[in-house]
This record gives structure tokens, sequence and C-alpha cells, in this order.
């Protein structure tokens, strides 16, 4: 029995229900649920398309395997992947994962170089790209997590915004150390900004996954609900953040997740700038000019309002006003 | 009735206790508690003059305002400051942050350019370099936070040292997302750094604040006492770290808040350089003196006897002599 | 009576037990347990050795001394290094630490230097250096907390990965600034990686050393035990990590301790290049070989089985077959 993806006839398959708001996206993998280039190749255009239009402000993830989001990438692929070159050491490893980093930028360089060996390394450097780019949108990410994702499956899980987990005998984690490989989807990355550096170091280095009570715990899940109340759960979490201005979440997932991983200076200077853009948008010029007013007519701010303030929470805007 | 600090005839005002030692500074932002270019242009002042004499080893800021720390930003102020200059772009806007940035350190040139329609944008970039001189100094910065603090309110606490909040019905946290702007005042830089940087997304994403129980729990703040004792418990820990080296303290500062936010190789550069100064100084010299002087009185080193340790931690310092 | 190790006869030693997998280090800084440049030179000899041999998985430091790991450095030594060179401000300092790690890598001209009032310098940037390669080896080290460990004491078992401390009066950190110092050995560089940047502030501030409780609870240790259990779990945890590939295990360490402090984007390219070294290795492209067959196989993905998982961590490895 032939169970490879990519040997198969079958491949990967993303479903998108939805086409403004908040998209449901269902990852099949398949009976395996594994994660194949064919996958990676529409996860990038999902992202890419909720990225560009302004009507998406949310996507969900879930997996549609019974007890799986994602197992794992397709192992055939990895292996393939890493015969597709000469042996190399660190050093020109790093050349090549910049080599690749731009040969995708460049669409007519990446059509000729996909013909080539390195197909499978730029497949490889493209998902990076995707998840990169989910943490630099104004989209919200949201990981359903209906049952079990290791490796890549957590990775993808751990570049959403949100993650919901099934209650239940589910685990997710990073196992690449029982290959004798090292996560290569950015999971060594993403996880010690979730857990911090020494719980992400014991686990990685066992290739230990943590249950779903584990995972809450030590804040690599946001929460734990029973199984058949995730997906509700998570579109609910999703539309309650859609109600901000798409703009200024995308402002704020940059300063997060890209300033504060800079040095404090620089740092600084990137969130300003962010801010200098955003204050100088239509969009919150009209809201400070509300706010303004609002003040003036009630003779109180209305952020120190506590009534003003629950409902501006509950409407992701204040200003007074419901009009924009 | 008009309540806009910026074209009222009132305008915001520090109010300075003490000449050494601890300084108790009251942040007077009028009805409404707001911050405005008047207040931030004194505490730059405050700053610079705290971090440079010798003798004071200490500033505890708190409120006027009977419920609030500072309430955030005159609106207005802000609402200008997007208008001072044209439309521009995130790349643009990182170049005019940088400019801002030498242009302040220039004398000359700030006062020409101060005339301009930049004017608004170099004061907001002057408190920028406030809050991270603070970082910087030798001088411990304590937030009484005898109330709410939002927006800037809050970004000044987290630019402090400690943070001592009143328990009760207060709010501190980043509001920014509901006037469909981002933190401009390195919220999103400083708090991930006190709370991690999944609860700052989610907090910050939401406009969000924390309440005194939930900054206390997450880490945002570092007591919550009853409000009648936060400034006489801010100013008891104000003074408990005044009893260390001014210059020690300093140099643990700038290692803990910009060393450890670079690189783990560039920060161990960092904290050694910061180390050879003080291992020269004469202050350190002396207390190595006396510390080898006492180890070869008595037989055992005074840090590994707990009576001496206790001793040491009460007085600021060991080495076995009063004198210095 | 003279206590200081400098001047004295005796100097530290390291006496290694064992010569492949899990070696035991004794720390043996005489009476007082401090840290000299002599254990520091064989501190140095033993990680390049347990580095390099690829029959070396882990190495455990333990005291010889009753109640301490290692107090802190000679201060002997560290207060003559302070009187070396001229007196420097920071920024020449920052040269000076740029120079003496050049001058380190290169042995002739390290041996001339060594001969000029440079030598303590460059010693005590050697146990930097030596430190630093602690976190890229592949080889697991394991801090086996006998007792109190302060100053260099503490910073090199936050150099370890992992600290297992006794159960007692006993007390680990970072005590500098009691002698108006700052850390100098990483400890304010490996700390807030630890515990976090504010807790790290608040306690090297003051000087104050955490119980083992304290540790445990803050995470600046991963486990308390009985003191008499010590050495023996810190040997059990080392063998189970020990299973693993040295190579892999070393990839996952350069990727959390260095990729994870750089920038988002530069991490992420980080652990991509060694994601690929480790792709195309011999080693893992067996396992991947070996998987792909057991799941055709079986006709399930044994990562997803829970017993196969289960076997596979107590192996510390997956792919079916025992042999390699």
């Amino acid at each position: 029995m032939d169970t490879s993806r990519s040997s198969s006839q079958s491949a990967g398959n993303i479903t998108v229900e939805g086409n403004a708001g908040v998209l449901v996206a269902r990852l099949d993998g398949g009976p395996h649920a594994v994660f194949d280039p064919e996958m990676s190749k529409q996860l990038k255009e999902l992202v890419d398309r909720a990225d560009r239009d302004p009507d998406i402000h949310a996507v969900v993830f879930t997996g549609t395997h019974p007890d799986r989001f994602l197992s794992h990438s397709d192992v055939r692929w990895l292996q393939k992947g890493g015969t597709g070159f000469p042996p190399i050491n660190t050093g020109l490893a790093k050349l090549v994962a910049r080599s690749a980093r731009l040969i995708n930028r460049v669409p007519v360089v990446r059509t000729l170089a996909g013909m080539t060996r390195l197909k499978t390394l730029l497949q490889l450097d493209s998902f990076h790209a995707t998840f990169l780019k989910m943490n630099a949108s104004g989209t919200i990410f949201v990981a359903a997590l209906n049952g079990s994702a290791l490796a890549v499956g957590a990775e993808l899980a751990f570049a959403c915004d949100l993650r919901i987990m099934a209650d239940g005998e589910y685990v997710i984690g990073l196992t690449e150390a029982l290959l004798a490989l090292t996560p290569g989807g950015g999971g060594s990355q993403r996880l010690p900004r979730l857990i911090g550096t020494q719980q992400t170091l014991l686990a990685v280095l066992e290739g230990r996954p943590f249950t779903s009570a584990e995972a809450l715990s030590l804040g690599a899940v946001d929460e734990v609900v029973p199984k058949e109340k995730v997906l509700a759960r998570s579109i609910e979490r999703a539309e309650y953040l859609s109600l901000r201005s798409k703009k200024s979440l995308g402002a704020i997932k940059r300063s997060i997740y890209f300033g504060s991983s800079l040095s404090l200076e620089d740092g600084l200077q990137f969130e300003h700038a962010e801010f200098l853009v955003r204050d100088q948008s239509k969009e919150a010029q009209g809201r400070m000019l509300e706010y303004i007013a609002a003040t003036e007519a009630t003779g109180e701010l209305p952020l120190l309002n506590r009534e003003t303030y629950a409902r501006a929470l509950a409407a992701g805007r204040i200003g007074g006003s419901s009009s924009e």
C-alpha cells in the first residue's frame, strides 16, 4: 500500500468557505493528513488573497481529519528535498537560504529555478515566506486545532495569531529530533516567543509534544475547549477582532511580531514609523476628530468612562457615532 | 465647554518634591489628566536632570487626578500631529522617524525645524527619546499608579523600572486599536518584554486594558496595594534600590534593557563592556579590596555567610566597613 | 590566614569521570569553592573536548564543596583584572572587548598578549567564549547544583542546558550590584532568557539571589530534588537526551539560543539553514527512509501512533529498526 502523498494521485487540498469577513479554510491532507507541496501552494494563494482583499478580515484554519489538524509534512517531500543539492555545510546553507528567498521574489527566475533540482528547496522556502506574510498581515489567522498537530502542523498553528485546541488526547509539538532533524518551518523561532526559550529547548531537544492541557498551561495555545466547539469558538474570536480596523491590526501585528524581535532601540523606531503612518490615515483622523467632539459634548473622555469603553470594545471602535 | 488642553489656557505640569535622593514627581494633566506637549517638555527636563545629578537616585511618578495616573495623550495633539506632513507610507515614515531622531540631537536644527510643520512630529519623537533615557540611566524610575493609565499613560509606566498599582477598579493598557491607531510611545515594544509577545498581541489587537489584578498576574505591574499605600510603598522600594551604587544600577539597566534585546552574542559583548568599565572603577576596586580583606580577616567569603549577606542587601553594599 | 586562591599554592581543579557518553565533571574550587583562572582554563579544555568528540554526549557539572556548586569568582582575580589596563569609558571598553575576542582566536597573538597586562582581561574573555561554545555544541551540559551558586557560579549554571538544584537553604543568583559591579559572565543576558526581563532586572538591581524554591517557580532552575539525588537525577536526564542525534541536538540548540535571539526574519533564516544541513545528512536521510518504509508497512504514520511515539521518545529516535 502506497501511502506517500507525493507518489499517489491525490494531493493536499484547502477548501475555503466564504469570501468576505471571516473565511473558514479546511485543510485536507488525505487519510494521513499530511502537508505537501500542493497544500503549500494553495496556502500561499489563500494568504496572498486574504492579505490583499480589504473585505477579508480573518481566516480560520481547521483540519478535515477526524483527529488531526495536520499530522506533519509528507516525509517523502522532506527526504527528497535533502537530496536535491550537493552536500553543504551550515555556512553554505545560509547562502542558499538567502538566495532562495531572493529568487522567490522574482517570478521569472522562480519559474526557471523551479525546473532545476532546487525545486524542492524553493518550495520549502516558499512556505516560510507564507508564514511570515501571515505575521505581517492585517488579516487575523486562527488555528482551530480540531486534533493533533506535529512538526509543520504545529508550525502553521504557531504562525497564526490565535490557537484554540480541542480538549482530549491530542498533542501539538515539534518532533524533528527523533528523525535526526531540526525544525525547519519556524518552530524553533516562534515557539520560544510563545512559551519562552527554556521550555522550548527542553521539548524540542526531546522531540516531545504537549497535550492540550500542557499546551494551554505553557501558553502554546490560547484556549482549550470541547472538540465540537473548537470551530465555533475560533470563528467567534475571529469575528470579534475583525471589527477593528484591518490596517490598524496589521500595524499592531508588525510592531509586535517584527518590532519586538529587534533591539529595543530599533524596535521603538519600527513602532514609531508604523504609528506615523496610522496617525495620518483618513480612518484614524476621522476617529480622533469624533473622539474630540464626543469629549467636548459629554465633558469626559470616552475611554475613561467604563460603559462607553465596554461598548467600544464590543464595537471594535470608539468615536461615538456608528457611521464612518 | 472646551476640554481640549491644547486650545485651553492651562497646560500639563509636573510638580517635583525633593532635590536629592528619591524625588516625587506629580503629574498634573488637568481635569482630564492628559499628557500634552508641555508635560512632555517638563518630563524631558526632569529625566535629564535626574540622570545627570549624582545625588538624585530615584524618581517616583504619580498622578494628581483622584482616579488616574494619566488618562492618555491630548488627542488634539495626536490628531494635529497626523496632519503636519504630507501623507506617507511605511517606508517613508521610517526615514522621517530616523530624521526626527537625528534632528533632535542637533539643538540649532531643532529650533529651526520646530518652527515648521514638523513641530508636532519632533515633539512626539522627543518623548520617545526621554523614555529611552529612563532605561539607560542609573536613576531608578518608579510608577506609583494611583489610578488608571491608558495609552501613553501606560507607556510611561512601562518605561519605568518598577510599577506599583492601586487595588480597585483601575485599568492599565493600550487602547490605540479602537481609534484605528497603533501604539506610538513604546507600548508595543516594552509590554512584550514584560508579559510576553502573545499576551501583548491579544490585548493590543483588542484595545483591551488590564485591571490591577490582571496586570499583576500577567506581570504588567510589580505590586498591587491599597490606593492609599501606593505612593509610600513606591518610595520605600525606590529608597531600598537607591542604596546601591548609581553607576552600577545604570550598567545593570543598560545590560538588561539594551543588551538582552540584542542577539545573544552581541548582548554578551555589550554586557562585557559594561563589566570592564565597572571593574576598573575606583568604587568597585575599593569594595573588592574590602571584600578580600574581610575574607582574610574572617576566614570566610562574606557573600556566602547568610547574616553578612542579609546585612549587605539591607545596606546596598558589601565590603565590611561603613566608610567608602 | 591567606584565603585568596591566586596567591596560594593550590588552584582550582576539575576532575572528570568517564570518557564517553555522559561525563561527570567535579568542580573543586578549594575550601572557598571559588572560580579561578586555572579552573577557567580546565573548563575550556573540557568543553572543547566534549564538543569535538562524537562519543561524548553530555557533561554534568557538580561541586566538590559540601554546600556549594561554586561560590563566585576569586575576587582577587576580578580586582586585578580591573587594574590591568588604563581607565576606560564604555565606548572604549566595547573596542577592548571586541579585540580580546579577536585576539583569543589567533593562538600566536594570544601567547604574546598573554604576557602583557592584558592577560587577565583575556582570561575573562576566554571563559565568555567557553560559555558560548556550550550553547553552540551538540553536547548537553547539565548543572547538578549540589548547593549555592553566586555570580560566575550562577552564570556557569545558566550557560548549561538544564539545571537540577538541591532542595534546602541554598541560593543561586547575581550579586554583583553589592560590589558596585555588574554581571560579566553572561548573567544579565542568559537570566532574562530564562525568567524574563523584569524578574531579572529586579533581582540583579538588588543583588538578591533566589532560594531553590524561588528559582524553580521563576524558571531559573528546571528541577529541585533532595540534595542526595541531585547528581543521579542530572545524569538520568543527560542520558535520556543523549540518546538523540548529537548533530541534531546541536542544530536545535543553535536555532533556539542564537536564532531566536535574532530578529524574527533573521532567526527564521538561521533556522532554515540549520534545517537544510540536517535534511541532507546521511543520518536524517536514513531515518526518513525508514519512516517512509514503516508508514507503508503499517499503513499509518508512526509519530501519530501513541505507542510507537512513546517508544521513540524512550529510544531517542523513530524509524522502526534498532540498527543504524
